[in-house]
């Protein structure tokens, strides 16, 4: 067996878990926080709890809201002026992936110098970054625990993947009130990233037990109230299981890594601004089917863990249910089902597939792909 | 649902892990490192190890080795005077519980003034610790993963349960490697450790779904691996299993606490130097026989990840199957059924009894307990 490694910040889950978010920061020894947002959360109320919870810790702080999806290069060094403006020593990351994942980035710059292309690809920041603390209010991303920042180099519009231990936050706050704001769409493309994170991080080459339990009980989870979450703003009992479904997942992705969905889902989601889940979403049945021959074994678990019976079934038959399963959630939660309908043309597909196979998920797909494969793989969901 | 926290250090695993144990501590910071151990571990050559891993890494060091099963604040004492005396900043401990539940005492009166017997109970610790990367040698108690220290006051002759996330260490080592070293009698008990620390995070009330997938996955492999692994010194996986299973029991009982077994077992450990594990797996069967009201549907699920088929089964039925398995694995490895096997007389129970139900770990065992409950239950052990 290699050596395995295995990074977690510390965990604080459950309703009202926010309130915490003060308390957490001074334990950790800030002055004064950058607290990292977006409009869209600072429309649901969120950033104002966290202003009001600051103000009631004594805790001095600016604030930095200026961020799109699939946050760019440029929105980070924004981020780093207000904080060093400000003379931040801690960053709050309240929001969902595009939120946290620049906060990350601003955490970076705020100690490491150069730019912050200089740290893509894994393990290349050599200072230690200013305390961070973040909130998930999306399930989501996973980034509140990972060991992931993604960031849109604007001039190669391409999405660079950046991984370092040191990106895992010291502090992740999952609270399932904060999933009560999201509307039903961000809903169903959130939940998919989180299956698509499950299903992955159980099949790729670097997952092990620590990883595997995360995966299959996220998955688990994805499969029972994904659609009453969608369904319903208010069900507190869905949206918890969700939440924790995000974080288990993030648990896993983390630390075993990712594979060819995520890969492509990168190379389209630099080039066009569309919501990540939902480019996720469309791509993963068939990655699933694309890597069945790696792994037969663990689709059929798949297809267990979501409920269905494989008892006398095949196991390439147990795999075809759980990639029938993901199409028909997809489905009922009105995510589309092909490329065109999120507006890839055909004259992309040859960058789209060079730039995927250079991506970092790339190599813990548990099946080699080369470029003719990713592209004929492409050409069939257009 | 409450707000529920976990915390975990960054894991290191797989054959050969030990080697990381320098660029682990330089990571850290560490300038000049204690490293904390016993003869036991000695005698099996991993202390020698540690020490040419540190003098390869230009590491100085300092070694403390005067430690007993069961071990004593007189113990933490005098490793505090050689950790000042030879001006550490840092410390590796290599061992089986023991030996770690001394080196985080240690690192706690590094930093903290007073006597260890002040930091008894719940996050008592104010001050940083220093790092502390714990090295795992037997599978094992966990403590490489967890917030607790044990330590036995050595005037009222308890044992002392100390709980802090501080006490979690920063790096925690797993080298499979290391338990080819262990006789069968060590492998047999704290083997049930890893038992009990799996059964009673699972049914413990501060459970969660973090820790119950680790719980389960640990128990999984325990019941599958540690018979094989007591009859064979060599048996690679069956190794690699139970080191795992160790990991896992760690995880999830350092954050979803323990139960009346290991209450009733330190206040036995306080009083008699017998072995840990032991003595949990002669309580073992007797709590769960016990705790079986409180939780039945979870003991059908114990029974089932045992490899037991309760189809047909009330949940009754299931429960005494589980209750069973765990009586004949116990036979099959040789623990003794009885107190009076290990010892303990008639005289001692109600001490016994008085100084459990003070104990951390009864708050969250699942059923009430009553002095005349735990006196009645420990006579039907006698």
């Amino acid at each position: 067996m290699h050596i395995k490694k295995f990074v977690t910040p510390e965990i604080i889950f459950g309703s009202n878990a926010i309130s915490q978010v003060g308390e957490a920061c001074l334990r950790l020894g800030a002055k004064k926080v950058l607290i990292v947002s977006d409009l869209g959360v600072a429309n649901a109320g969120w950033l104002e709890k966290i202003i009001q919870i600051c103000k009631d810790s004594h805790l001095p702080y600016a604030t930095f809201t200026d961020i799109t999806t699939n946050p760019k290069d440029t929105e980070v060094v924004k981020g780093v002026s207000v904080f060093r403006e400000n003379e931040c020593d801690a960053i709050i990351g309240i929001g969902g992936g595009s939120v946290l994942d620049v906060a990350k980035a601003i955490a970076i710059l705020a100690t490491n110098s150069g730019k912050i292309s200089d740290y893509e690809g894994i393990d290349k920041i050599e200072k230690p970054l200013p305390p961070m603390v973040m909130v998930m209010t999306t399930a989501g991303s996973g980034s509140e625990v990972s060991q992931f920042s993604i960031i849109v180099d604007s001039e190669r519009k391409r999405k660079m993947t950046i991984v370092s231990k040191t990106l895992v936050p010291d502090i992740a706050i999952i609270d399932p009130f904060t999933l009560m704001t999201k509307d039903s769409a961000l809903t169903a493309s959130t939940g998919m990233d989180v299956l698509t994170h499950a299903i992955e991080a159980y099949v790729s080459i670097a997952a092990t037990p620590l990883t595997d339990v995360q995966a299959k009980n996220a998955l688990y989870l994805v499969a029972n109230y994904l659609r009453p979450s969608v369904a319903s703003k208010t069900n507190m009992e869905a949206k918890e299981a969700m939440a924790m479904a995000s974080l288990q997942a993030g648990l896993a992705f983390s630390n075993a890594i990712l594979g060819a969905a995520h890969a492509i889902s990168h190379a389209i989601g630099g080039r066009f601004p569309l919501p990540h889940g939902e480019i996720n979403a469309i791509l993963l049945p068939h990655i699933m089917d694309f890597n069945f021959i790696a792994v037969p074994k663990r689709f059929t678990e798949i297809a267990e863990i979501m409920g269905i019976d494989t008892r006398g079934l095949t196991q390439r038959e147990a795999g075809n249910r759980a990639v029938a399963f993901v199409n028909q959630l997809s489905e009922d939660i009105g995510i589309p089902k092909r490329l065109r309908n999120i507006g890839i043309t055909e004259d992309e597909i040859n960058l789209i597939s060079q730039t995927a196979l250079e991506d970092a998920c790339m190599i813990t797909n548990p099946r080699d792909m080369d470029f003719i494969q990713v592209k004929t793989l492409l050409e069939n969901i257009l």
